[in-house]
């Protein structure tokens, strides 16, 4: 289980009003450190689609200490942690440069086949590639019940800018859905501590995915959100938040 | 005159459909490149902020030869290139590490007075400090003329990651509302060789933007962009292309 890290300095485009690190941003940060390791392990995007495979993303758990700010510079880190049959789990980490821990994430993934559009099932040989262990099951991320919505919420526009080369909407762009159908005195006012997000289905462009919220406040305040796309879910998120 | 440079390597998230940098992600990092060049010189937006003061562009000029690749490693450089009372000017380039030139852009600058939000008047001692020669004006940027445009466009409402520090739209968006409206058959085969933008008025937290457009193919195959704010032009834009 070999661990990687890279280290990046926060601009101001990387930033929202607060000079917080996007959640956007973050998790394309968060990728692009598993994607350079993947490739160093033979396993990553370009090596799987010679197969017509590719590396998806199904659930994060992410707890976060504190959001890093603009002109940080922080250490991003990652690690495989094992896989079975279906799934491969991965663990990832951001620092401070004095080694303060802000943000820890766990994860589970699937390698879908491109072309049957199902899961393709993971290989010893591929488990020795990644060099983890093979695991009954990873780690328990929390199960995510979502209440009933009391509205439709808010309807986006796939944008051209918001796909990518497959001409699917990179997953990192359902958290400005998510983000944005907030209450502004949340967003500006209260600290996110926690985030669990599953991924359902993918969405494409031309489609016109909606974004729900709804806020509770009993033993702490959560926001619970739905990317609707049609008549399925495209994803569904819990945001455990501070203030 | 001095020079700065600083190599980037695009990831798949600074790349659109086609692997080509967005333009947005473009803007993003020349303003990068520029705002580490000032910091050095004391005249950054830290520095200036302490005297309510900001940087804000009027006017981009930009030649592409070629847009850089995911996965490629690029060459940014800018150089102030001379001031007078109301504008600063400005040169950026992108080149391949080979020294091959894809991307040159000239551009004007004001200095505004965010309290009584009119433009500073640069002084002697302010060019001293950028180390460029006074000029009666600065390179002749083209006009930007539009034709009538036949519908409204698209409105866009403001996300919340659209925003900056000072609740204003970062500019590098409206790229994204012009690039969006154009027909699929353009931005997926023709390429973009040259762009002139103009920024008016800024655009805050809560506007619905319209993003108009027109395509017209006389000599060169030209679209013409207005986004609309209200009553207000907030930036208007040509953008010449090759099939």
């Amino acid at each position: 289980m070999e661990k990687f890290e890279q280290t990046a300095k926060l601009s101001y485009f990387d930033v929202d009003a607060l000079n917080q690190i996007k959640l956007s941003v973050l998790i394309d940060l968060l990728l692009k450190v598993s994607s350079y390791q993947l490739d160093t392990m033979g396993v990553g995007t370009n090596n799987l689609a010679r197969e017509n495979l590719g590396w998806v993303v199904t659930q994060y758990h992410m707890e976060i200490k504190r959001l890093p700010q603009l002109d940080e510079e922080i250490i991003l880190g990652t690690q495989p942690t094992g896989y079975n049959r279906f799934f491969c789990y991965r663990d990832f980490w951001v620092k401070t440069q004095e080694g303060e821990s802000l943000i820890t994430v766990s994860s589970t993934w699937i390698v879908l086949d491109l072309l049957k559009r199902e899961i393709h099932e993971n290989t010893s040989e591929f488990g020795a590639k990644m060099a983890v262990p093979e695991v009954k099951r990873g780690p328990r991320l929390p199960r995510i019940r979502l209440p009933k919505f009391d509205d439709s919420g808010v309807e986006y526009r796939v944008r051209y800018y918001d796909i990518d080369a497959n001409r699917h909407v990179n997953n990192s762009h359902y958290f400005e859905w998510m983000i944005d159908v907030l209450p502004q005195d949340l967003v500006l006012h209260a600290q996110i501590k926690c985030i669990d997000i599953k991924f359902d289905q993918e969405i494409r462009y031309g489609d016109s995915p909606r974004s729900l919220v709804k806020v509770e406040e009993q033993e702490e305040l959560k926001s619970y959100h739905l990317i609707q796309n049609g008549t399925g879910k495209a994803a569904e998120a819990i945001f455990t938040w501070k203030k």
